[in-house]
């Protein structure tokens, strides 16, 4: 009934394998891989689009295909695939049989909209590790925020270890990218305040008034914000800091501030 | 002057990486491999001893084994290692050409003492990944807890991993590990507060009085708490959560928490 791929020489199969490994791969095609139930329901709800489906039915019923089909507004290819073909592509085994080509989203600045008066805005700039994108992201859904702005992106976000370490969260709030200046630049526009995360900070975070329309702007753990943040800045801040050692995961200093701000916004 | 040695056939050699692989040579020796001139120096500050030092010329110089001694209450032996021998024990290459083996602490309930009389603490149930504790106590230091507690250990405290991912700060806070009932036992015989964190919970954390004496009680991120912490807690709490996904890393939500203590706290 279905197409059917059992060789790992196939050409759909190295054609995936090159969307996964190489960012080029999914700029130039506009696709990427993705694995698991869970997160193409998320990419789903994220209206985003499948271009192919392929499945392992061994682990994967045909019932939960035709699901996943009523789900979808358009109607992607669906290929059968072998453990062989499964097992090359999948990189875990317990991603439910599923795997999808992807059409990626553009994350333009234009494209961002916001619902109420008084976003709040997670930025970060030029994060490395897919890790602690993917952990920012996790966080960034949490609490729900309106927006995540990624300044000066190292890598693209459909990079499979961001996907899979936001645990889906990549399709769960509205991202853009931009350069530093261009950033600036959109909230300065929107009057929207910047709190910029800084270690050379004097003012402590939990003494600001985060209830208005506010961004809270984070750095990399190496070197911390461009001195272009610092310098535009409604106000740079510090998370005190009382250990041996002054160093906080990224991920972690941002779900500080962001859960202050919600602790002040009474979690509305 | 030094003794040397330059083949990785080396019996010391062999032992270091068994000390690094295997928990169980950890325990039974009472020894661990450390790198690094500032993962060192903290364990020194922690009074941790220095059993073995080695250094690879190369790149550590003379003047800094000179001044790592002159700080060690013990003359541990001292021994130059070829390149070979430092590549094949050392996880970085960034570690500036220092190993040591270093002896272990026993972290008994009985050896913590609080300097304060409303300590801040937190404990972990069972924490799997290496990188999640070492998070955990990066969160810690930061906060400047006044003890970790581990309930329900799965692995000991000197994996690699842990003390790589903890950035040192395994040996910047007093740390003891126990069984839940023990860890229980010990936080009511001290009248701390337990607040153990549940996302079966209906009470919000951020509505708790923290100010006085105050254990978070952190799960795994899988499976939660154990029935037998949510039934002895003084309050389950749980951070409420807005967004499409319902999880969290375990460093974050225990470092909102913490972070809420002191800013209830003042910083002090």
């Amino acid at each position: 009934m279905y197409k059917q791929i059992s060789s790992t020489q196939n050409s759909l199969v190295k054609y995936m394998l090159q969307l996964q490994e190489k960012s080029r791969s999914r700029r130039k095609e506009g696709k990427f891989v993705l694995e698991g139930f869970r997160e193409l329901t998320l990419a789903l709800e994220g209206n985003y689009t499948i271009d192919t489906l392929l499945f392992y039915p061994e682990i994967c019923s045909y019932e939960r295909i035709k699901t996943i089909l009523e789900n979808t507004s358009n109607t992607p290819e669906c290929i059968e695939i072998s453990k062989e073909v499964f097992q090359k592509l999948a990189y875990r085994s317990s991603t439910e049989g599923i795997l999808a080509i992807m059409k990626t989203k553009v994350h333009s600045l234009d494209s961002i909209a916001f619902h109420n008066e008084n976003p709040l805005i997670l930025v970060a700039e030029a994060p490395e590790k897919p890790g602690n994108i993917g952990a920012l992201l996790r966080t960034a859904d949490a609490a729900n925020v309106d927006a995540v702005l990624i300044a000066n992106p190292k890598t693209d976000l459909y990079n499979p270890n961001i996907v899979r370490s936001s645990v889906g969260c990549v399709f769960t709030t509205q991202i853009a990218t931009g350069n530093t200046s261009e950033i600036i630049a959109f909230l300065q526009n929107k009057n929207i305040a910047m709190y910029c995360a800084a270690l050379t900070a004097s003012e402590h975070y939990h003494i600001q008034d985060f209830q208005k329309a506010s961004a809270i702007v984070v750095g990399t753990e190496a070197t911390g914000l461009s001195d272009e943040w610092l310098q535009n800045a409604t106000q740079n801040i510090i998370i005190p800091m009382q250990g041996k050692i002054d160093s906080m995961n990224v991920s972690v200093a941002a779900a500080i501030i962001l859960f202050e701000a919600k602790r002040q916004r009474n979690f509305k």
